[in-house]
């Protein structure tokens, strides 16, 4: 039960002639990205790739991407999905601790150094690249590892998420099991494909059929044009986006064929939800992680106003409890770790069991997020795990950059956690005990050079000490506290 | 990844209010179904039925039936769905091979003589059955066996075909990759709830969260009056109903937002193809068996004409191949064995291994049935093995006669079937069902025009009506048993 046959081939027998990826300049059915791709596989083939190995990538959207992708499965190799935003330490770390034998990358990629190990190949070069003929892999194992993607923890370093082509295939089916699935659906794919907000689309696309329009990146003027004039009925947001967009659309309406944002990252505010009410826009919000493959939760807009700020209930194939400290599931009403099971969890941690060990007990994913479940099962997502901040659609974890900022000869002490903004939901703030006066510009300048743009605190506080608790750890919730007795850079 | 909720259970925590069954006198929630369901499972649990038993059903179509479908499953216990048409000695003869604990049956069971090792309950003392509660399953391991029915393979006696609960979910979620899934679709059960064609839609039913509608019987008129103001979207139909409903209908049309007409068992003529075009109705012609759980290949309405006579293309999750006689997989074009895999495949017969073993090999199913697929992919099945009439050393496939026949346009119904020849082996016998009067010669001289001569029936005998199958397939075995009432012309 566990065998599949390869999507994309299958789609390439049973629906040869559907447009499966629109770009700007070019539709491309079935058949033909089956074909495109078969000629990729043999591209990447002949670098020496083989079933079993590992190949990052290091891409902006493009068609490439989506082509690559599949040519790893046909391959039977694993993709790991980079953040462009990524320094190189940061992407260092992650091929080494994937043990990557590969690393394509666009010309988004500017680092110059070497990796140990991991072997460079360039876009431009690939594309040119001879084939050399291997046998495709025609049938996926649902238990085999397609992708991994990094997220961070509570603590310390990244950790890499496996997950497997039955993670997706059953994400891709729950969703639509929600959704409903209509002959004319198109998704507009504006969220990073190296994000599983992103990639999870390319699974719709194969396994449901379903034409996608594809944008390098995300901007409200085109986003917009391809629902009025694209035929695009659903699209992945995060909220920054969908602000964006209604500023853009104006007194000007979606078409009726229009009839879903799947809006994730954190709860739609109120005044934006009235607005998209005012202008028949149907929101889907939704809860869910890299370990849960997508989406897990979901609240149609029937309930979005009744049912503020709350996730809503799981998918199909979705169980969920909320669990005191003690790992006892609590009665709805109560506050408590988010517990999820489900085929579309991920099975681990790569080459990580113990962190494994401690985040998957008898089946069951504990989220580290905190929530409750209302009287009529809706969940409330109180507080993100590890005092997750969410910028502009980015999971950014304080302990990855209060590592970083603890590594500078001249502080002492580090803790960082999320403000308010206006533009992305939230930007990460710095709460610094130093040893000798430092400048701004001087911490910027370290940060930009350790971690990605958008991990890069936009506040800095110089304070006497930081709020903790009594085994000494950092209480990141009370440090806007500090704000006022602090100093400001 | 094998553990899903139950299905009811999850429906009445996700979509508590949505519809689930409407009746004639009755609409019943998802919430009221499980409530009634979990009063079914404790009435049968007082009985002593536990997890791990076998509980045969012979009911007609009612809520009823429902309930103790999902009731058996909230107990654990395996239900063995026996056909309604059965004779006391085939009744004993499942229940005995399938070892079912209980026998529940309604007023419609007439043997009086008890069955050994079988407990007998009479619905009508169920439905007043004190409770005993005992706790319920809260999932399922997609491998466990959820269903058993009873088919008869090419020799032999029936065999239990081993549906699990993944069987079935894997059916009903290929079947919505293939459909589509609409917010207000609703699927009109007018086919036996013991055949897979009807079970299958009960499991679509809590699996997609869609409403159904009951009918105990089909009745043409009525299965009209439910697409024309009941809502009714999809409808699984085989050919004869199809005929029926269509004369009914006269010069009235379905309302737009009836989608499909699902149509198994076996080839829609093209006659009656042209009259569903006319009146806007979709027909998706489909093949599958029990050991598939229903559908595994269809036939989208808009290949209908183009591919008459196809099956289509098989479902996502399904491979399909034709082999010869060594097992070896044939080109297209070329006629062989049609062999299939996918989770929706049996994983065998209940307590024979010998014969699931010489069915299914290395995950491939041999059904048994002659096909072939055409230079785009498109299946045709030419017949069932056990049909197959050899005539003077060639291959003559009853179905490819049959629907030859179907084509003129004074015949209504057609059946085809080898009878002993003393030069040729066999000869192909047609039993017509006709709409006027029609002469040997004439019948003689289109057959030629249309069929290689050997393949031209030597004898044709008018009948009144052909020997069906509950689910309206031709028994063409027994068609010479008609030659005595019918009329030799």
């Amino acid at each position: 039960m566990n065998l599949l046959p390869n999507w994309l081939s299958q789609r390439a027998k049973v629906t040869p002639n559907r447009v499966a990826v629109d770009l700007a300049a070019e539709s491309i059915t079935f058949l033909q990205l089956h074909k495109r791709v078969v000629k990729r596989a043999f591209q990447l083939a002949s670098y020496g790739i083989k079933k079993g190995h590992t190949v990052a990538i290091y891409m902006k959207n493009r068609i490439e991407y989506i082509e690559l992708i599949h040519a790893l499965a046909y391959i039977g190799a694993k993709a790991l999905l980079l953040n462009t935003r990524l320094k190189q330490q940061e992407i260092q770390y992650q091929c080494s601790d994937a043990k990557a034998n590969f690393l394509v990358v666009d010309e988004s990629y500017e680092e110059t150094i070497l990796l140990s190990g991991t072997e460079l190949i360039q876009l431009q070069d690939l594309i040119y690249r001879h084939e050399k003929e291997i046998v495709l892999q025609s049938q996926y194992d649902l238990n085999d590892t397609y992708t991994i993607m990094y997220t961070s923890g509570t603590t310390g370093n990244p950790k890499g998420v496996m997950q497997s082509y039955g993670n997706h295939w059953w994400s891709a089916t729950g969703s639509s099991l929600n959704l409903g699935l209509q002959t004319n659906d198109c998704w507009l794919v504006a969220v990073p494909l190296f994000h599983i907000s992103g990639f999870s689309i390319l699974m719709r696309n194969v396994i449901y059929g379903m034409r996608i329009v594809l944008h390098s990146k995300f901007e409200a003027i085109q986003a917009n044009a391809a629902i009025e004039t694209k035929g695009v009925t659903i699209m992945s947001v995060v909220t920054s986006m969908l602000t964006q967009m209604l500023k853009e659309l104006g007194g000007r309406k979606y078409p009726e064929s229009f009839r879903c944002m799947l809006a994730g990252g954190g709860p739609v505010p109120r005044v934006l939800l009235d607005d998209c009410i005012e202008k028949g826009i149907p929101v889907y919000q939704t809860y869910g992680m890299t370990e849960t493959s997508s989406q897990f939760v979901t609240l149609a807009p029937e309930d979005s106003i009744q049912k503020l700020g709350s996730a809503g209930k799981p998918l199909m194939p979705c169980q969920l409890k909320i669990v005191n400290a003690n790992g006892e599931e609590v009665m709805n009403g109560i506050e408590g770790e988010i517990a999820v099971k489900g085929p579309n969890v991920t099975s681990g941690y790569l080459n990580k069991p113990e962190e494994t060990d401690k985040a998957i007990k008898n089946g069951w994913f504990y989220t580290g997020d905190i929530g409750k479940l209302d009287e009529d099962g809706f969940l409330y997502v109180l507080d993100r795990r590890s005092d997750l901040i969410i910028s502009g659609g980015e999971n950014i974890y304080p302990a990855e950059i209060e590592s970083t900022l603890l590594k500078h000869p001249l502080i002492a002490e580090a803790g960082v956690t999320g403000l308010p903004h206006k533009q992305w939901g939230q930007v990460p703030a710095a709460f610094l005990v130093v040893t000798s006066p430092i400048k701004k510009e001087e911490l910027q300048a370290y940060c930009q050079s350790m971690l990605a743009n958008y991990k890069v605190p936009k506040y800095y506080f110089i304070v006497d000490d930081l709020p903790r608790t009594a085994s000494n750890k950092i209480i990141r919730r009370k440090l806007p506290q500090r704000i006022e007795q602090g100093r400001q850079l």
